[in-house]
Parts: C-alpha cells; sequence; structure tokens
C-alpha cells in the first residue's frame, strides 16, 4: 500500500538545505529539528539524512541510526525544558496522521496538567523556537 | 526523574508468565502481545523481555532489538486487518500518559474515517482479542 518516495516534500527540501530549520542534533545519518507548529512547547522531529517514507517501507539500518537520537533527544527535552515527561509518536500514511512523507519520529514533552495543542496548521512564532533549539542544543551538549 | 523499575508491574507479570497475554511474536529479546484495551482494532504492544521502565532509561541494545519488530508488527497489521495505515507510540512517565512502567510501543492500525477509541479503562471482548491476535500471527507468518 505504501507509495513511493517523494523527494519534493517538506523534509527533503530541508535537508538539501532549500529550507530552513531550526536544527538541534546533527550526524552523518540524522537531523533533528524543531516542528514549527509544535503541540508542546519543545516538540522536536527526527529525520533519517536517507529517503524512507515511514516506518513501512525504512531500512534497518535507517531505524538503527533514528532510535539513538530519538532517546537522546527524549533526554534532552525533559532536562532542558523541565518537561514532565515526553510522547514519542510516529505516523504512517494519511489516514494515520502522517502529512509529511518523509520518515520522522516526533519527541513531545509532556507538562503536568497541559493538554497537547491541537494542529492548526499555524506556525509558531519563530523568535520563540529559535530560542527553545537554543535551550535544546545547549542541553545536548 | 526516572524512578526505578518496578518489577511487579502488569507487563513483567506477563513476561514471567503469571498473566496470560494474546501474544502475537516472539523471540529472545522481545515479546509483542495484544493491547487488551485496544484504541483500533489490532492494537498491539511490543515491549523488550529485559527490563526498563521507558525510553529514558532503556539501553541501546532494547531500542535496537526492539525497532525491527515494532516495523515487522506495523506491517503485518496493514496486512492482516486491511488498515490504512498506523501509528506508533511510546509513552515516557504518567504525565506523559504512561501507565505500565515497562517500556512498551505501541503500535496502533488506523483506519479512514474511523477515530482511536477513547481509553476507557475496560477490557475489549476477549473472544475477538484471540481472533484479532490469530489474524496477526497469520499475517506474521
Amino acid at each position: 500500500m505504501t507509495a513511493a518516495y517523494d523527494p519534493n516534500n517538506i523534509f527533503a527540501k530541508i535537508l538539501r538545505g532549500e529550507i530552513p530549520c531550526h536544527k538541534v542534533y546533527e550526524d552523518d545519518a540524522v537531523l533533528a529539528f524543531m516542528d514549527v507548529m509544535p503541540q508542546s512547547d519543545g516538540h522536536t522531529l527526527v529525520v533519517p539524512k536517507s529517503a524512507a517514507r515511514n516506518i513501512l517501507d525504512a531500512s534497518a539500518e535507517q531505524l538503527a541510526v533514528l532510535m539513538p537520537v530519538v532517546q537522546k533527544i527524549a533526554r534532552a527535552v525533559i532536562k532542558a525544558f523541565a518537561a514532565d515527561g515526553a510522547v514519542v509518536m510516529q505516523f504512517n500514511e494519511e489516514p494515520a496522521g502522517q502529512t509529511v512523507f518523509h520518515l520522522h519520529f516526533h519527541v513531545v514533552p509532556r507538562y503536568e496538567g497541559v493538554p497537547l495543542r491541537p494542529h492548526t496548521g499555524k506556525m509558531a512564532d519563530m523568535a520563540v523556537i529559535a530560542a527553545q533549539a537554543e535551550k535544546l542544543r545547549a542541553a545536548l551538549a
């Protein structure tokens, strides 16, 4: 059922440097950057640099390089934002909530008593996102 | 912030065989079984056999053995239940929705136009769950 990888998806453009992002972590195989429509303060995305539509067509190698970074980011958001927990989410295909068709893991900090923001489709204040990225980079350093 | 691992959590009891489960996959390091309070038909859980509270204290090895099974289950639920997609979710600490404190990944099939069921705390019909487990085992075979 999985369609082919579309190299014009927005994360592919970010990976090619055609669109900017608020980067928090990068290695040879993985990039992590702030979600610009965060469901909570510190919402971060972790993506492989190589092409995969989602977990259904991902390689074992892609999962192997991603998960240590997902873990690192989960620990770091809790530290950086004094979060009370974190949710890791990964959506496969549109009926499951996938909107960008490049494999990505969401790391969403959770705060006691604070519900997740709904997806409004509106971008956050970029100065706020930039400040959060800086905090998160410091926690990762 | 992460508390110690409690060996009396319900998944530890399942792993020790003290509580039954509807098993769909097992290897030396990983067990997958049906969620008995499914948010959608085919909702499956993937856990390491070794102790970890959640992703915050998980070892690299635990993540390395879990993710190929998470992927296998995601592909299999789509095949077994003709799902239109699947969500992978993993909760860390109570404010993030974690209720059982043994590391686990949820694989939740999604069906076009069908919202997820809320967590009611009520167990599903075990005959239905058993039949779903059988279907899923067949898709994995």
